[in-house]
């Protein structure tokens, strides 16, 4: 990651807006800024930055972790064993003297969308101008440089073997969870021959027959494939963070012609807005003109989210494409499209791909087969 | 769930404390509280709690989901297609709308932990008097009711045939992720026999050989095991939702005496912990009883976490067994018992296991063996 690059665009904000220091909290955003990513549940981890030093508070067990990983110019260890009780023991102890070096009324930069209000209620008695730096830094993440475009097609290839397996093993009587798992098995044999040494990660969700799948976002479950069954299966995969999404709605058994209409029309629609996101277009026009398909059909009531959001280091990024937003896209930017239908009686029906855009078009960087005839298994 | 016997409980503490409605943001709390559990990213969710009603606001893709297992009594839907742009097209749009009806100064509950400044700072323009319910949450959620228990039990069951599988696959060669998965292909299978129509999930870490096993929490790599390796091996298995984490650490080939050693005092601290943990014993005593056994061989400088944490519907929750907690526990609660140590050069050693806390003891729902001879492998 080109740490350093962005430091230099984030310091230059900063100094704009007269911020001295930025907490940063997300750990995505943090990841983004330092490089170090940790599992974090219950012991915060923050990082600091100001116009010359960038600074990192971890707990104990992350020490020799972070000595690897964070590219930050000094690190504040808390510690949780009876024997550091004179030391530092919170993450809070450091912050606070930290913090104690800017005078009151320094303005200081928070993410508003995320930082909790306890803190925020803590930074506050100090003083301090509290300033949102959190849409600058989703500003800067939705333009993806080089290194994370490598990421994310690779991301995309393990996405599209993963599927193939999978979908290799269909048929009635197996459930949604294990057919996720063949496809898992695979990817990790594949990356762990292609990549040593790097991190892959992964999340399924398989919803199927009719009921399952008209709802849009549900975890797989121990639920059969029966045949007649549509499936809409989700497949998101990590390569050390940036994520590409890869979604394919397939038949068990033989679909009715209702059925199979409704696929062709989610695969135009998808086309539609894949051939049309590019440089210069908006956000609302891509969002807009693929739910029209559905609509010129008949089932736009039927169509109950917007057509795709941006991704990498996180699932869903700032900007989304949807009806309201009249962003300019750009080059770099990344997106999923994925239109999708859910008609109560007939199933649901959305494939989601990740694609790149580039100085005048796109590329999809998942490119698992779409059409009807693919997605027919015995 | 019981959510009916919680809702009485919590609206009790509301009533004490004056609060005329409550807005429940994190999703483990809103699940807790309304039985309804979403996959959430961008498009938030939040319910609201009154003493005579429950009321959930929703984006149009969970309309469905809600419907089916939401236990509220009323639910608000924000949309994302154009042609709803005359409705409610985001939650605050409802939001607004509901909280309208409160007169200035009224006293909105909200957990001061983990609500977004920015929504913290939006009540605040309404001139409501926010009041932190929290820790109120933590604490009901800190004790388990039966229906949890047996969740809980299921999950630590699942947890063993994953981890027993795994196991018989360790040889030099495979990647940690491949080790990981020939566990999560097994548990699938058998969950999928055993609780058709259930929710699986499940987390592996797995950190092999001297230098990665020294940092307690990392995410399983493409690294391939080699002969003379240990292992830390984490795996935590949820059944809708509840999770039981089981741990062991392990030795491909043959390790040397003083790696065997670690290993026996490893073992050695997690029996103190796990034999004393009782209802009536404080959550520090706990943990300075299990730290006290590495101390005294010489290896207090190498431990750098505490000796557990209350698990349920979330990974870590409070309380915590900490050397500076004096909480008495109950039954019904539910910790890991999970001391570690990580030597610089001779690797790290941690089992972790869950236990219940009875009406005068404990046991674990995870049961893999954690003696050395179990856990060598060829």
């Amino acid at each position: 990651m080109s740490v350093k690059e962005r430091l230099i665009t984030f310091r230059n904000y900063m100094d704009e807006k007269q911020v001295k220091l930025s907490i940063i909290w997300e750990p995505d955003n943090q990841y983004y800024l330092s490089g170090f990513r940790a599992i974090t549940y219950s012991r915060p981890i923050v990082t600091l930055i100001s116009a010359d030093s960038t600074e990192l508070i971890i707990p104990g067990l992350e020490e020799v972790h972070a000595a690897e990983k964070a590219r930050v110019d000094k690190t504040y260890i808390y510690y949780e064993q009876i024997d550091m009780r004179h030391k530092e023991v919170s993450y809070l102890d450091h912050l606070t003297k930290l913090l104690k070096k800017y005078p009151s009324e320094t303005r200081i930069g928070i993410e508003m969308g995320v930082l909790p209000s306890s803190i925020f209620v803590y930074l506050k008695e100090f003083g301090f101008e509290l300033v949102d730096i959190g849409q600058q830094i989703v500003k800067m993440r939705a333009k993806k440089d080089s290194d994370e475009i490598e990421m994310l097609k690779i991301a995309g290839k393990l996405s599209d073997f993963a599927i193939e397996e999978s979908l290799k093993h269909v048929k009635a009587g197996i459930s949604e969870l294990e057919f996720d798992s063949y496809g898992d098995k695979l990817l990790l044999e594949v990356a762990s021959k292609l990549y040593p040494e790097e991190i892959i990660g992964y999340e399924n969700w398989t919803c199927s027959g009719i009921i399952r799948s008209v709802m849009p976002h549900l975890y797989s479950s121990t639920r059969k494939f029966e045949n007649g069954d549509m499936v809409v299966h989700s497949r998101v995969i990590r390569f050390n963070g940036y994520r590409a999404e890869n979604e394919r709605t397939f038949f068990v058994g033989n679909p009715t012609e209702a059925q199979k209409d409704l696929l062709k029309l989610a695969v135009e629609a998808q086309k539609v807005g894949m051939e049309m996101i590019r440089p210069g277009i908006t956000a609302k026009e891509v969002d807009i003109a693929s739910y029209e398909i559905f609509k010129k059909a008949g089932y736009g009531e039927y169509v109950n989210h917007r057509v795709g959001h941006g991704i990498g280091l996180s699932d869903h990024e700032e900007p989304y494409l949807r009806f309201d937003n009249d962003l300019v896209l750009q080059e770099g930017m990344v997106y999923t499209i994925e239109p999708g239908v859910y008609v109560p009686g007939l199933g649901g029906y959305r494939h989601s791909d990740t694609v790149i855009l580039t100085k005048d078009g796109s590329y999809s960087i998942t490119q698992y087969p779409r059409e009807l005839e693919d997605l027919m298994f015995e």
